[in-house]
């Protein structure tokens, strides 16, 4: 078993910024450094003045920065290089110092790639996603980078939703309708534990029972209301937490070079929500 | 015993810039921390851009830096507020982030100054400091406020040496002579283990023998060949871990609030050079 140095003045740092931090990623992060024997620390910080917490990262070499609400686009004009995954939804949620350059992705985005190829979605086959914002463009992009080119958004809000769609070249709608597709993919908080929809279904029994697949993107619950239905029904599923611990787990082979075994980001996972 | 938590989102955390960062100050930080229960975490950092570093100082909320060569003038147009200690010396080794304002002061200064005062030296006496650079520049002054008018500068470099003299109010010499005085100060490496006058005495022994006094600066040893043959002969001392431990504590108390004893210092220190 590998053991964690005590804390010196070659150990490397990593940050998260967000408006309202968490500890979630401050302790999934350090029991990772610490079931592998990693010289890294992680905290998550907020700011005020985002160009020169950035400016900070780069010159006190802190080695990777996650990036939450609301922060994702404005890093875009204050990083060194934007990789194509987050280029093309214009949101970054990782940022990896490479000796003072600094490189920004979106593994929310890599990770909804790599679910839609390990679950061997069919890109020959319709998505319908219900949603309009930033997570919902993340979700879209990716479904259309994987060859999926029949696809509806369905958003309450017409603007924005109209707005995604059309970067996409997909199809809008502002409610479902009797619409069906093989893939239907909630990107709304319908589900979330403790919100006002908590209890209800993103899409009907009969939209469920239509598809092929049903993913949820709402991680707290994993089994939402949403992925309880379709397991009843034998449809096969993609939940949140398969988003959330993929995308934790590519951040932090990022920022340390050490891919995580599932299981570690599994653990890690479970003790960071705890 | 109080227990520190683990590492969360409201740690807070404390940092030193050096060109050339050692593991001392992260040791002495995090031991007490530890022993004290203290929500902090402190590391060592080193940067190319002094002024993004102080703005990501600012920018994240980090709460105290420690300044090391070649930063402490530099930092002095980046910060808030200079307190006395540093404006006097031009000089700062610690700066303190009340949220967002940043106050610099010298720790080291204080240190010297509290300590003249607790050694209860005369400032009717004449006192001889051997050195012009940063750190006689603060010895310099922390005599010259405590009271001492009767000053002598002996430095090999006349060129620093009579501008530090000039700026105090001082005599210059560019060596001793058959000069004595009641309060003799080592602020040269004479002494420092690992130099090239690691076995020299920084005054001679008629010099010592004349004094009331013995400072010796020089903290690794602390007991240097100077220190040593003072007390072989009953000379009063102070020597450079009293400095070093003094300005410590006196940084620690500005970051966290918390006054460690002179016991919980001293453990500190043997631990941090260990």
């Amino acid at each position: 078993m590998p053991s964690q140095p005590p804390l010196n003045k070659d150990t490397r740092l990593c940050i998260s910024l967000a408006a309202r931090p968490s500890n979630i990623g401050t302790r999934f992060h350090n029991h990772l450094y610490d079931v592998l024997g990693l010289d890294f620390v992680y905290k998550a910080f907020t700011t005020t003045d985002i160009a020169a917490a950035i400016g900070g990262v780069r010159a006190l070499g802190i080695r990777g920065c996650s990036v939450s609400m609301p922060f994702k686009e404005d890093v875009i004009a204050l990083v060194d290089e934007v990789e194509e995954s987050a280029r093309v939804i214009n949101s970054v949620n990782t940022i990896v110092n490479d000796d003072g350059r600094l490189i920004a992705s979106n593994t929310d985005y890599l990770a909804i790639r790599r679910l839609i190829s390990e679950h061997r979605l069919d890109p020959g086959d319709a998505v319908v996603i219900r949603g309009s914002g930033g997570m919902a463009s993340a979700v879209g992009a990716a479904f259309r980078d994987s060859g999926f080119a029949a696809g509806t958004i369905v958003a309450r809000n017409a603007e924005t939703g109209a707005a995604l769609a059309d970067r996409l070249g997909y199809a809008f709608a502002t409610d479902l309708g009797d619409r069906t597709a093989d893939v239907i993919v909630n990107v709304t908080p319908i589900g979330m534990a403790g919100g006002s929809e908590e209890t209800d279904l993103a899409f009907d029994d009969s939209t469920i029972g239509a598809a092929k697949t049903v993913f949820d993107v709402v991680a707290l619950p994993s089994e939402t209301p949403l992925i309880v239905a379709a397991r009843a029904v034998g449809i096969g599923v993609i939940t949140g937490a398969e988003v959330i611990a993929l995308q934790a787990a590519e951040q932090f082979e990022r920022y340390t070079g050490v891919r995580p075994t599932d299981e570690q980001v599994a653990e890690a996972s479970a003790l960071s929500r705890a």
